[in-house]
């Protein structure tokens, strides 16, 4: 087993019903997320975080998923390592706490719930896609970043999260 | 003990340090809530909700605190039933799932989180100055209400409760 | 409202599937805890949740149900104040977080959960016919007690309660 | 990386201060998990948790800690991948939910509290010097085994683990 313990994690959050368009967008995170060599941490269902656990499989990276139920049944099956929480919604706060940075892809209330947390806890944000936060958070807020491509994104993701990790 | 059971629980939430403005505006907020015979819910400690729980009681209304720690020692003196979590942030998810409505008063992250997870179960959500979110937020969602003052506020969050508990 | 805050809260834990003596024991100590004027707190839902909040329901006193769930439907009809978790088993931890004192009236895993976080945080657990537990845990703690009848078991709660209140 | 999506993940749950021969058994625990080509899950601090990851890691296993507090600053050194989840002793459900079996060894009220919800949750649990609870709950559940040694406790573990896995 290779040594993941120093590797960086980046979490990857987003809506579990997304189009085409955000799904390949998603998928090409997760693919940066693993030629980067980081780790990616999702909520372990469907939409981005199905598309984003992919993506990073395919270029033969790490995926951990951390799940609202009570059983593992309901991870998409690009999950690696399933995390069973039993805690419904409230996981959505151990995605954002176990990632050295986040990256929200498009995203519904769920993942409003998830930038708060990062928000909370400081950790830093990329935001890609997600439009409709922008307005309103970017300018508040000292540690939540623009991207507007996937491989911007994880860049920056990576620069944050080293600095956080450090 | 008069019959509480049927009373309509309103949770406000709100930042924990807030300027003076914002603490008469929640005061007044838990004062309608209480003439309105509504129970008042909140996370039980400073700022927006001390405000608030102050304001219930000096019109001889009843407070649930919901306590991010281990103890009921943190709560605000004007709490009468401390709900002990020990859960820290997590426990916003339950101010929230325990109102019937939520008056969100001015507030930082934490209480984005909260109207992201009130957003999430689908319950009423009346913001009141808390500008930051309005433009993005209310025209996203059908459950997202403006009101000017705390009894626009309450008159409001109890139409919708009541909606919502029938 | 009468005042509230200063009224001891005493949770009653114990099995969802009951036979009728032990419905029975749990009225009883349901009517106890509201004639001693203490609140009571418990998970909400059947079987000894149900019988305590009855019993205390017809002494006229205050009942708590802190529920796992996401909105109030699965409540027993004698819960006054309806806390909504939405967090499954983990609300266990809130029960014996927001009593003073823990009575286990018979019960099963789940009341055994609730022992266990009674014992990790202290909370005098007065024991009364979960007689599966006596041997091992009365010996090894010094936080639990065992009681005989309900009159017994409110009296030592009350009096435990009172002294990790003061 | 190596596919651990289809490895058995065991749970190692015990004291966080532990004599030096319960640190030794714990440790062996972890080298068997190991060589078993399992992961192991824990709760990331010390005493059991930590002599069973430095095990693990001494024969090139894979570890995973699920962590109380709000980072990852509290691990011990030997975890792989630290979950973060913030949420206190409520981890302990994470820790349970997320083993195909559960190994306890030694162990104080925090072990009996997940030994509690490995029951609720069905989860086979081998039970190995916790002396204490075997007589109560050995006799009393279907799904709890005693082991002698770390060598068995593991086989025992893998045999559950796997038919509970299929």
């Amino acid at each position: 087993m290779k040594d993941v313990s120093n590797m960086l994690k980046i979490s990857v959050i987003g809506g579990s019903k997304v189009d085409a368009d955000i799904y390949e967008l998603a998928c090409q995170v997760g693919k940066e997320i693993a030629r980067k060599k980081a780790i990616l941490v999702c909520g372990g269902l469907t939409g981005v975080m199905e598309a984003a656990c992919r993506g990073a499989k395919e270029e033969g990276g790490l995926t951990i998923g951390i799940l609202p139920g009570c059983d593992e049944s309901q991870a998409n099956k690009y999950v690696d390592i399933k995390i069973v929480t039993g805690m419904g919604f409230a996981r959505n706060i151990h995605v954002v706490l176990s990632g050295h940075a986040v990256i929200a892809v498009d995203g519904s209330y769920g993942t409003l719930s998830e930038i708060a947390y990062a928000l909370i806890y400081n950790k830093p944000i990329i935001a890609l896609k997600t439009w409709e936060l922008k307005s309103y958070l970017i300018e508040g807020s000292p540690s939540i970043y623009r991207a507007e491509t996937a491989k911007e994104a994880i860049e920056t993701a990576i620069r944050k999260a080293e600095k956080y990790h450090e």
